[in-house]
């Protein structure tokens, strides 16, 4: 079986897990909505993150900041000075290029192994790169760039009547910031002492210029971050339990250990303040792509805040009897982009005995948008199985079904991924049970419909 | 006891349910940030919201759409033309104001009936009170206001490089329309039938010109709406039904009928589209306040989606056979709002023997922060304590804590409106037990250990 994006880009729209943003107006470039199953499995996932990074941890708690910052944040963070992606314009065809994309790019046709990473160049070396090997227009194939500028990322609003520059504030690019300005807030209400952790989970935006890759770039995302404030002398420690923990909770999910790498930032791809990066890649159809950026921030964040602010932003360890201003842990994970990851690693079509194909999404229980389907073998049966249905959706998203045969049925529900499947037949008027398919094995069993609760909360248990 | 906004305001700051915005660099306007219980309050609260419309439902489904939107949905919603405030400026002094607001003011302050809503006026119609009462500034005192002038309410931003029209979106300023705009995609991915529903959780923004009292009117927040679509005919049963499904949502969760009221709006009051639109209020300390819209509007959006888009937004019903644009009833709702009516609700400062007064929360279980406190009764507990801690938030969002004397554990979680405590104690070594407390009642009972699970099953039910 061969994945590809078009594929899974297809299959997500006929089965109502994401279609095109704005679809009835021609679209919004890039911008993508979750359909009826897609919402069920991306609140799955940002349950399933909650769940382990927050309500069972007995180090971090929660927040949910605003998207609209006070500017300030954005001086202190860096982001009004240096979050922005280098643009050239071709003078000849008026198109206009990310000059480290075009570098990439050229690299890659033409056998060329760049020393490092392109991200990491300053403008002056990327010009050099682009006039010492000709690099021509990717549009019109000539040679007549302007100038590399900088583009802020920031989406930029007005709050207020007037548009000027008073009232300029930014959509953030990152929930991160939220939590820095909350650390004391934090730290005094949940009265956690360190090493402890603060989570979000929120959309934040940047204007890319490149976006792409179905939901894998998008300029509006959700973020799932986490900023674990540890003691100084600590954080290398703590920055390999996230690491693995974070590896961890998508296997879990059933990501298998060929579809995951852990990419190290060498030296000179680390931004200045951190002592360590690591990326968590997934093997899209497209090639890896990164779904987590674990980073050892080291004191950078809040020294810089506790600067622009005024506000000191210390901690006092009362264990150790002295004030410092904590190191930062910080695993960063999208939404989308693991949602997408989980979609396209459910996605299978399965050679069933004499050449037969089903098509069926192999998600974990725990994120399956629709957790048990209701079959009534006849809709004379469809009393009893309303019963059912009414009680088991009180604890799950439940789909009742009675049109069609039942194999038809049950096909359906393996293409959304539905891990259970119950058929109440003419025998359970009399017995009282009902007969469960399991989606992956395609086995039955006969299970007492007053047993279904307890038998469904082993299956589901996460 | 008297429950006022700037005692909710200094408990929500103090114990982490709501703290300002951007507070290091003196906050931005109106801008809120939920603290480490306040995350948990609203989540539960949009849960609550999720499982009655949506999960237990057999009628509706969710999605969850961009925020950002091709503006041509602007134009179709007629949010481009006409979502406006009516401003005015005073010469002298340079303050702004709204126009309506400042006619609401001065007709309260003398006493002057209007026959109608400001609201409904037309531009011409607040010019012609404004100057017959010779209504003054309310800032500077003077006579000297310009014309009034309409100032659209939606967010501008610009997308792509270049901050011109061509590239100008908004940040939606409700959910529904992409809840309108994906109908068909819905209906088909769904295969629901008429009637059938579509909800929505997600981020909304108005460039409001008077944001306040707290949470409860804010530029950015939160919607939770439902649009439900029927039959031409039957639209006016199905307004009756949500309605009370909103209200009996409402008191389920606690909320008192000597809180809320229905305001009816009447002929003049509703939308040229609408055939009927009622409120639900709640009692604030600041007064009565909307929570939630319920409108009947008709076939009036998608058929202004329909003219616009030139896609076909007729649905073919096969029990009727025939085709036509579905009546929606929408229900709609403030996640923030509905927050801060539960914690003024929740609020109170109860007299226990003696004078002693102790402040409690008396959330509804299943939207309390915290579930389950639990408590050793000395540190050389811990373990054992820790071990039903580790069982209890697999489950729920439990506290832990080990410091400080028992009553004054006791009176924190009250405060935080903890449902109950688990105090681990000597005896429970020997007798596998624990004491659980009710916040309410105060009053303890003894369980066991291996049975704590349904206990609080039984609990939690909601």
């Amino acid at each position: 079986m061969e994945k590809t994006m078009d594929k899974i880009i297809a299959v997500a729209k006929a089965r109502g897990f994401v279609y095109q943003g704005s679809e009835i107006y021609g679209g919004l470039a890039n911008t993508w909505d979750y359909g009826n199953l897609g919402v069920e499995l991306k609140n799955n996932v940002k349950k399933a993150w909650w769940k382990k990074f927050i309500q069972e941890s007995p180090y971090n708690v929660g927040v949910d900041c605003a998207i609209l910052m006070n500017p300030q944040t954005w001086v202190a963070s860096g982001h009004l000075g240096g979050f922005s992606d280098p643009l050239m314009d071709c003078k000849e065809c008026k198109e206009r290029f990310r000059a480290d994309k075009i570098i990439e790019d050229f690299a890659q046709e033409h056998d060329i192994e760049l020393e490092s990473s392109v991200d990491g160049w300053s403008q002056e070396k990327m010009k050099a790169f682009i006039d010492d090997n000709n690099v021509p227009c990717p549009s019109c194939g000539k040679h007549n760039f302007t100038d590399i500028r900088q583009f802020n990322l920031m989406f930029k609003t007005f709050q207020g009547v007037t548009e000027d520059a008073k009232n300029t504030v930014y959509l953030r690019p990152e929930t991160a910031q939220g939590i820095f300005v909350n650390f004391k807030n934090v730290a005094r209400t949940s009265r956690k002492k360190i090493p402890f952790g603060i989570g979000q989970i929120g959309k934040s935006f940047r204007n890319e210029i490149t976006p792409g890759n179905f939901t894998f770039r998008t300029r509006e995302f959700e973020q799932m971050e986490l900023e674990f404030f540890c003691k100084p002398d600590t954080d290398l420690e703590w920055f390999a339990y996230w690491k693995d923990f974070c590896v961890s909770w998508l296997k879990d999910l059933g990501l298998k250990d060929e579809e995951l790498r852990i990419r190290d930032h060498d030296k000179e791809e680390l931004s200045f303040y951190s002592k360590a990066t690591s990326d968590i890649e997934f093997l899209f159809p497209f090639g890896w792509g990164e779904l987590w950026g674990i980073a050892d921030r080291t004191d950078y964040d809040l020294t810089c805040h506790q600067e622009v602010s005024k506000v000191d932003l210390t901690y006092f360890d009362d264990e150790e009897k002295k004030k410092y201003i904590p190191y930062v842990i910080e695993p960063s994970l999208g939404a989308d982009r693991v949602t997408l990851a989980f979609l396209c690693a459910a996605y299978d079509e399965e050679e069933i005995k004499d050449g037969d194909v089903r098509n069926v999404m192999h998600f974990h229980p725990a994120i399956a948008p629709v957790k048990v389907g209701i079959l009534p073998l006849s809709k004379k049966l469809n009393e009893g199985a309303e019963k059912i249905y009414h009680e088991l959706s009180k604890l799950y998203n439940c789909e009742f079904d009675d049109r069609g045969n039942i194999g038809k049925r049950y096909r359906r529900q393996d293409e959304i991924g539905t891990p259970y499947c119950i058929t109440y037949d003419f025998d359970s008027v009399e017995d009282g049970a009902v007969t469960v398919r399991d989606r992956d094995t395609m086995e039955q069993e006969r299970i007492k419909i007053e047993d279904l609760k307890d038998y469904f909360a082993e299956k589901f248990n996460y």
